[in-house]
């Protein structure tokens, strides 16, 4: 809720804006459209592009621009032919839980498929993520996340076969790594330096999360060390930029 | 750095991907240039699109497609008429720290241009985040943010009048707000939510910002209280998603 923007989607020509500032039609029209949705309940259908096109007399071209921008800003997602009303973004801790303890907290189920499973000598700046000897045998474990069955982003974790050696054999893809480490090996996190960025998804990744290809996707770098201090793991973890948020705690010592 | 992808621009293709999955031409193009930009110092000029079209030996629009992504990826930026290497993206703490500390750790000059102090009366949805009254009087100051005069964010900061009386007598919008509280009210930050998510910049953000209309952004809301636990301020600060990347410690109480 941004008051006042929120409640004037109009917002772009009010007190402030350079003399020179215009509205594109494009985007009065999702201004508009965008109130509609606002009425609308999740899953509930917009009307037809033909019959937006003709609402606020339009090309249909303009609708589309509009409605694009609605999707990749999650207000909308595609539904077979149609569009549909989206859901809120899902927010996720930034904290050491794990994405399984973050989407359950949400009420939604998490789960996860994996893409590849491979091992690899370790390069040098990997190495020194992982306080790894260069050219040691580590893991790249590639997992897309589901929220209830809906495909919402791309894990790659990098851990040293020593610390992990059995990870083909023993773990189950679908589960929480963090769970694994903790029951099966003892490992447990202690600390962990995070960087958060947003990116256009590659067509690779596109296809994998089943999104629009060049949808911005929040991208989280992390390093972890387990509570002995010891470097841990490195994980990539693409997200959805249309259906996640983080949110953080700030202390005083932040 | 992330091996392997960031060394294989081609990784579209490696092992994982669906049987279906084709790399569009515009992206084998995107992902020779980007090794192109690899070789360049910031500043740097790319050769011209007519001359990479030719090299490439595809349509110039194509390669219009593959810089156009550089661009909003914030590995190139339009220089003049032409195509330039960026420099890398700017990390900012998440962390009580201003913008303006977490710029100058980076060795850049903050700077903040002012486009509009307004009074309003309190809404109620605000009014519970700065535990305010419906309806008293509340400031919404919007300012342009500068690092070494290049515009990167914008920042709207919402505080009630009460609080900060003489904000628009005393205050120098292009000093840290924070400092002015601490040094001219002894008002102190003692912790703060944030929410961090990507949305595309609105054409009035795009045009005060002087970013490619609908260039993904990184917005962060603030609802921050004093060292007393009083509720303080609100704020929404957009950051160019293509300069801004932020970094955060977790510790295990995370």
């Amino acid at each position: 809720m941004d008051y006042p923007n929120d409640q004037h989607p109009g917002a772009p020509v009010r007190a402030g804006i350079p003399e020179h500032g215009r509205i594109p039609k494009y985007y009065a029209v999702k201004a508009r459209i965008g109130e509609l949705v606002e009425g609308l309940s999740e899953g509930q259908p917009l009307p037809t592009e033909r019959d937006l096109a003709l609402r606020y007399e339009v090309a249909r071209e303009t609708v589309r621009q509009a409605l694009r921008e609605l999707v990749l800003e999650g207000r909308l997602r595609r539904a077979g032919r149609g569009t549909v009303a989206a859901g809120p973004k899902l927010e996720q801790p930034l904290a050491l839980a794990s994405y399984t303890e973050g989407v359950r907290r949400q009420g939604r189920r998490p789960g996860r498929a994996l893409i590849s499973l491979d091992r690899f000598p370790c390069p040098e700046a990997l190495a020194q993520e992982l306080g790894a000897e260069r050219g040691e045998p580590v893991w790249h474990m590639e997992r897309v996340l589901l929220a209830d069955d809906e495909r919402v982003g791309l894990e790659s974790t990098y851990v040293t076969v020593a610390r992990v050696p059995r990870l083909d054999a023993e773990f189950d893809p679908d589960s929480s790594f963090y769970a694994y480490l903790a029951d099966r090996l003892g490992i447990t996190f202690g600390a962990a330096e995070e960087r958060i960025e947003t990116v256009l998804a590659t067509p690779r990744e596109a296809l994998l999360i089943g999104t629009p290809p060049a949808l911005p996707m929040l991208l989280i770098h992390r390093v972890s060390r387990d509570t002995e201090g010891r470097r841990l793991e490195r994980v990539r973890t693409l997200f959805r930029g249309d259906r996640f948020s983080f949110t953080t705690q700030l202390g005083s010592q932040g």
